[in-house]
């Protein structure tokens, strides 16, 4: 089987379903086809995020690319009338005065929707400690805290259906899906064959020419690759670097009748939702999932947290067990035999260099990469970008008017500096 | 066996030695060893390099190291009078009007010594041509020259030599050299252990412990990274990304009775050889060995280049046959049946975020990556960059008096746009 397309997008996650509709929104006669080695749309690493959002971002570029997307989902949540399970229940910050993530915190109030909250308010209401029994504290490395940073702009969201909405959005424009698709390769011809063995040399002209897949060969005049930690994997034989490595992460799911009752907690918010809580010490993060009467708990640790890569990752027990638990149970008497209902392990796709996107066009392909552990957030202006990279434009606007130049998250002349709120 | 050190560098290449180097002047009572898998040092990709030294590169970082090393270099040969087969002649890059590479290199005219020379000269001497045979430049994407652009501060160098002169600086400070030990891994511990199993938890300081060998564990209080092509694979378990990735490079040595006359042509210099010269198109640039009464041929490609990686790596003939030697002789009858008297091949440590080294630190690990393909002619400055980061300095003298912020080539305040030059 030989099938043709005017463009190919490899990946039916949040980054290759609003490409795919971008594209198509502003070239409405291409034949678009989008494959995923799953059986359905979201079921990669999409699927297994522990679902907030912010605009709380160290760089402009990441602001930029995660605020518009927010107002792009707000849209589809109130004008539309399209649930994606958006709540603005906040995140919530606990920090140290003076330490670098105050310092860091109280510059972005200055740019975006950060108030600051009394620590009291927050031990009374979510029966968090700012201080801890001092013995523990220097054994475990943690802090208590002198105030909580709420970002105002942030919550939480349902990626299933986010990627709902733009799968529908991509059917009713005409873009066809072919699932249980798994790409193997894509080859590397010239764009004038001669026909000579050990085509291509080094004098020609390169292209994407068709690319494996179980399923026979597809071949394109476009290729897009939003396959996530899949990307280096896939492109390496080109010889273009896909600027990404995967790290895992994992969602421990708890809940017991004080985790419950911690759940409604709202502060400063009418939503009846305690935020996303990043707890003062190691990354710690507690996510309200009311849906579940649950709380998701997570970390993106990174030392110690090695750069393997299996297809089937499991969360990890003894990791809850000896790392995050004691943790938790250090800060509030709440966690204490948690009942844990539930885990699950996917991986961030890193750019390790800057932890910031990377979307660039190499020969007939564009690249969009390193977008997690902010994609789903970042989604909507991803697809924007990634369809100006593929029309070689070099300005794009994103939704709700902001102007964004494509280069600052390319290769050749990026300008990006280290993202240090990493969640 | 177990092994205790001050400070354990691992890679007895350039840049280890000159970094061990470096940290023992500064630090004279400190006990270093130096471990390398090969029986001596200088034998990994050291000893497989092409062998030029530029100091014209796009970006100021890599200007600075490069110039400051060169001119380090020149001290040992002319004043110290240790031969490192340093000859000051030139980089010859053959440009079209108007080119990225004329824009470039026409820029860079004004902060280094680089000179033009007029394109009958060089058709003259070296029997180049700057007008080719329309159909064939059609076919091969081949482009004539209008102008030649010369580097005074380039010419070619003998790694081989520059690394004696660094081994035999290290052996009299009383560094302890280990050749033979092949590193497998490194092993990230709690700081202040508490013989719980499953240790390192994640709310513990953790350090490198001990690294483990072929000849048995080597313990020290610090640890030196230099290790080139192996580092990321090495870093991979502790979480840390080594920010490099291999690429395959080769040189072929070709001589004939033209090519002999060639490599004494010198243009604008008395050192009675010809330059490095870099050809309009593609890349593939010609290496005077004089010494061997060859040239030396090779070529930077990346597209189409894969990014696999095997221990012995071959030269394909078929490579130089159909890709190199077509590109060659379109140039020049010179090398019309070139005799192939030898080729190598080895691997570019590249870091491909912006192709510049990466020297920084994470607990007690000081990293050295991505240096090549100009580690060699930076050199000296890598090891007092790394020298500083192991000892937690802001800023460094490189040698000529140039000061350099050590935070610009580290990763989380990286200061670097993408270097255009690489050849």
């Amino acid at each position: 089987m030989n099938q043709k397309f005017d463009v190919i997008v490899i990946g039916a996650g949040i980054s290759g379903l609003s490409t795919a509709m971008h594209v198509k929104e502003e070239n409405p006669d291409l034949s678009i086809v989008v494959l995923d080695k799953q059986h359905t749309y979201g079921q990669g690493n999409t699927g297994k995020s522990a679902a907030g959002y912010r605009d709380i971002f160290k760089t402009e570029v990441n602001r930029k690319l995660a605020s518009s997307s927010i107002e792009f989902f707000k849209s589809i949540q109130k004008s539309k009338g399209f649930d994606i399970g958006m709540h603005s229940s906040g995140y919530l910050f606990l920090v140290r005065d003076q330490s670098p993530m105050d310092l860091m915190l109280n510059d972005l109030s200055r740019i975006t929707k950060i108030e600051s909250v009394d620590k009291d308010e927050i031990r009374d209401s979510l029966n968090i400690s700012y201080d801890l029994d001092p013995e523990q504290s220097k054994l475990m490395n943690l802090q208590g805290y002198d105030k909580g940073y709420l970002g105002k702009n942030c919550g939480i969201i349902e990626p299933e259906l986010v990627a709902d909405y733009y799968y529908k959005e991509c059917v009713r424009r005409g873009i066809q899906f072919n699932f249980g698709v798994t790409v193997s390769g894509l080859s590397l011809v010239p764009v004038n064959p001669l026909d000579y063995p050990g085509e291509p040399f080094i004098w020609q002209d390169k292209k994407i020419g068709s690319i494996g897949t179980n399923k026979g060969t597809y071949q394109a005049d476009e290729y897009i690759m939003a396959a996530d930690v899949y990307t280096t994997g896939l492109l390496d034989k080109t010889g273009i670097d896909g600027h990404e490595r995967p790290k895992k992460r994992q969602v421990f799911q708890i809940t017991n009748e004080k985790i419950r009752s911690m759940l409604t907690r709202e502060i400063h918010t009418n939503e009846g939702i305690m935020p996303f809580t990043i707890l003062p010490s190691h990354g710690v993060f507690l996510r309200p999932a009311p849906k579940f009467h649950s709380m998701w708990i997570g970390v993106a640790d990174d030392l110690a947290r090695d750069f393997s890569f299996s297809e089937d990752p499991q969360a990890e027990h003894d990791f809850y067990e000896n790392s995050i638990y004691q943790i938790l149970t250090a800060y509030s008497g709440n966690f204490e035999n948690a009942e844990l209902t539930g885990s699950w392990a996917g991986y961030y796709s890193y750019n390790t260099a800057d932890m910031t996107p990377n979307i660039f066009r190499e020969v007939n392909l564009t690249v969009i990469s390193g977008t997690s552990g902010s994609g789903i957030m970042k989604g909507d202006a991803i697809g924007r970008v990634a369809s100006a990279v593929y029309s070689g434009k070099d300005k794009v606007k994103l939704y709700n008017n902001i102007e964004f130049n494509v280069a600052d998250v390319g290769v050749n002349h990026r300008n990006v500096k280290m993202e240090q709120l990493i969640l």
